[in-house]
């Protein structure tokens, strides 16, 4: 028997992941801003033990926005809201490291780790469309130079979140001593991206580092998670995709001193989940015919990269080369889909609109909870990334019918391990680089004496 | 009699602003990082009926940590957590324009006017402090470009704020149509510090605008706050000083076509509360005999960039010019009041560890009050920034006793006027800059036909 426990992260996306949720009469689209819409979706979620709820982000309006439900919240905003009305999900935010300084980025994540009781989880993003960087006034940097900012980023945030030890903080209000000034470090980092003198303007917290998250799948964003991710979230859609992508990011592991354990991969899973298979299909279908080519043919185009008009709509794919300074992974993905299953253009839209490249599967909960189960106990995934097509029905089913079977089949969680986001995930809480190791000896005087 | 109403804003600040405030047995420093705390505090402030409450930040470690409690959370993520658990009261948070993107800092303050019903501030500072710049690897700006740069900064942002219409949203399920893409608008912003796309990717807000305060007082600050603040927080010592500033900040307005009205002068008091007079003056010395000498000699210098010793304490404040790149309303105020009253070095920590340079009032509820009136009703305040000595127990204080005080004297209300922070101050709405005017002609052809 394993006694692995399978992690399950809902990724939330407005009224649903399918693009045409928002005309679906399951969902209200109006409720985009609505924080009460995300606080019901949260508690739904918490009521299912789930791990974690992630919301992902972009810095520009895109995509056609006469088509689709665009427009929403900013995530770490709408994630403090979240915390005050739950306990245990894990609260991950995406935050590009293009557009951002380290310093601001440390310390919301340190603010909302301290507001939450330890549930933050940051979703590491460099940014691939070039609308982004139009909005902040400069060229959108080549791929691996974002990676390589991505890089120090990170070296200077987990300094910042170090800065301040543990212990830092002493609080003896009779002898007017607040804090060990010993224990609060300046960084003095200068590197080629950042010089940053700090410390971090807020406390230690309580898991020592948010949670770190990531998604990009290109091999530079691969080697990146294999040296900072603690979860990773994945677009795969077959199981012997998944079972290469699993091995070959623990593989990297390693090279960084890293077990395979200290990161979950997570493939995202977009279930449309019928009492009966019937059902299920009936739901997809539904959902296609609310499909409008035009915002489809939109949007493939800008994952591929490939100009696209109603004439190519009952032709193949055009042939163009993987190579691009955008998102490398998503637009192999669905350049590989179509020559896989060799499928027209507008039958790729069908496949893509559910879960824009994430693998859609439509069953009953018992089907469901199969399809994931084959995948964690056959070396694809530590957990999954669940996508629901309608938000918050979607969510609803999800936890009302797949959880209870995943719970039976010994596979899920029936209460929460811990309080916090890391202790969801199994993982450690990381010590301060600056922590005097002196400590410990003098410790270790004490316990001899 | 006059019809105007008095405006507060509860000026929150770590567990009180007198800098010894954490030593005093009122208080609970370990609440610095509880969220609870916070939301404690924003339900007694709207208990009291206050039009809103407001975050100072700064972007680095200043102040001597061992002597005061310092590392707290960053106002933004705070302030979500704390919309959730009110209704009415103003939300207003510190973001400086010095180490932020426009298109951020729109992003944001779109997102908690959503989260909150309208109920979000920004106060736009320019970061006086070289340590900020040394956590952003730039060496701090000159005054002169600071406020040139805040001065696009905030073009852009309204600009941003705007770019959707307030109708640009149609949720037309029916006919696939989720927006007008004619009512959101680019902005193709090219100017001296930033170039910006657009639009954003935040619908417009209830508030259209989320409301613009300012607290520097600076000649540049001044014509800063008086083209776009709608709200200045400002430190005034004397009640001619008061008159004096408001005259001046209210008669720059007329240059930018605006009314004095659409402008609130809030001065800081922090009102040291005792149901006798002596009561009030006894905690006043409590919390004077906790002040740690170091700790505001070091503070001192901060402020005036003069450095200070021991040695010094017992000595008038070295003369120096008013000149200066870093603050220079605060650095103004702390000289001329040691001039003005002939101070010590030690004389002038006490006065300042009340409010830093802020007006303090110890006396019973009806004398606060009387010092209220007499501003509010001889042109030095439209309101004031209320800064409990120590928090909870200093608003407490005031909302339980104060209030009702002005609420007898008819110069407070006794309920919300509606449910935004720009009803509570009694400020329009503003209209898209980018709305057809082509749809008043359509309007007036429909009216006439
Ligand atoms: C489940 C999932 C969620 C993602 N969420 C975001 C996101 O919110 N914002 C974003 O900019 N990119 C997002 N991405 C894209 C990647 O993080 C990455 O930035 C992109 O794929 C480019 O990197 P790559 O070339 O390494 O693939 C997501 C990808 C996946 C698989
Ligand atoms: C009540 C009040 C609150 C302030 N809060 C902040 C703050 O939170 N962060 C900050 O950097 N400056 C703050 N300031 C300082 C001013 O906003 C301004 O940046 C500073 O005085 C320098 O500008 P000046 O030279 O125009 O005075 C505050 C000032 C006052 C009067």
């Amino acid at each position: 028997m394993t006694t692995r426990t399978l992690h399950l992260n809902a990724f939330l996306m407005g009224v649903g992941h399918h693009e045409a949720a928002w005309r679906h009469p399951r969902t209200e689209p109006a409720r985009l801003t609505d924080v009460r819409h995300y606080q019901q979706l949260a508690r739904v979620a918490e009521r299912g033990r789930l791990d974690s709820l992630f919301l992902a982000d972009g810095l520009a309006l895109q995509g056609d926005v006469r088509h689709n439900a665009l427009g929403g919240l900013e995530p770490l905003t709408l994630l403090s809201a979240l915390a005050t009305v739950t306990d245990h999900i894990g609260l991950i935010a995406t935050v590009s490291t293009t557009y951002n300084e380290p310093f601001h980025v440390a310390r919301k994540f340190a603010s909302l780790d301290h507001i939450s009781g330890g549930r933050a989880g940051w979703n590491i993003v460099t940014s691939a469309a070039e609308a982004e960087a139009r909005n902040f006034g400069i060229e959108r940097p080549a791929h691996a130079d974002r990676y390589a900012r991505a890089t120090e980023f990170l070296e200077v945030v987990t300094k910042l979140w170090d800065s301040w030890e543990d212990d830092a903080v002493v609080g003896d209000r009779r002898a007017g001593l607040y804090a060990d000034a010993g224990r609060i470090h300046p960084l003095d980092h200068d590197g080629t991206h950042f010089r940053v003198r700090g410390p971090l303007n807020t406390s230690r917290t309580p898991q020592g580092h948010p949670l770190l998250v990531q998604a990009g799948s290109s091999q530079d964003g691969k080697e990146f998670a294999a040296r900072f991710a603690e979860a990773v979230f994945t677009a795969q859609q077959t199981l012997a995709e998944g079972q290469e992508f699993y091995a070959d990011l623990k593989g990297r592991m390693a090279r960084y001193g890293r077990n395979p354990g200290e990161l979950l991969v997570l493939p995202g899973i977009s279930p449309i989940i019928g009492s009966t298979e019937r059902e299920a299909l009936r739901l997809e279908k539904e959902l296609e015919d609310l499909i409008i080519p035009a915002y489809g043919l939109a949007q493939l185009s800008h994952m591929t990269g490939i100009e696209l008009s109603h004439d190519d709509l009952d032709r193949p794919l055009p042939e163009v080369s993987v190579e691009t300074e955008g998102a490398q992974s998503r637009r192999k993905l669905v350049i590989d889909l179509a020559r896989r299953e060799n499928l027209t253009v507008r039958r790729l839209l069908g496949r893509l609109a559910g879960g824009r490249g994430h693998r859609v599967v439509a069953g009953t909960p018992e089907q469901i909870a199969d399809e994931i189960q084959v995948w964690f106990e056959n070396g694809a995934a530590d957990g999954f990334n669940i996508m629901p097509p309608t938000l918050p029905g979607g969510l609803e089913d999800f936890v009302d019918h797949v959880v209870p079977e995943l719970q039976i089949r010994g596979l899920f969680r029936r209460e929460y391990e811990g309080r916090t986001l890391r202790e969801n995930y199994g993982l450690a809480r990381p010590a301060s680089r600056y922590a005097a190791p002196a400590r410990d000896e003098e410790l270790d005087a004490v316990v001899a004496s």
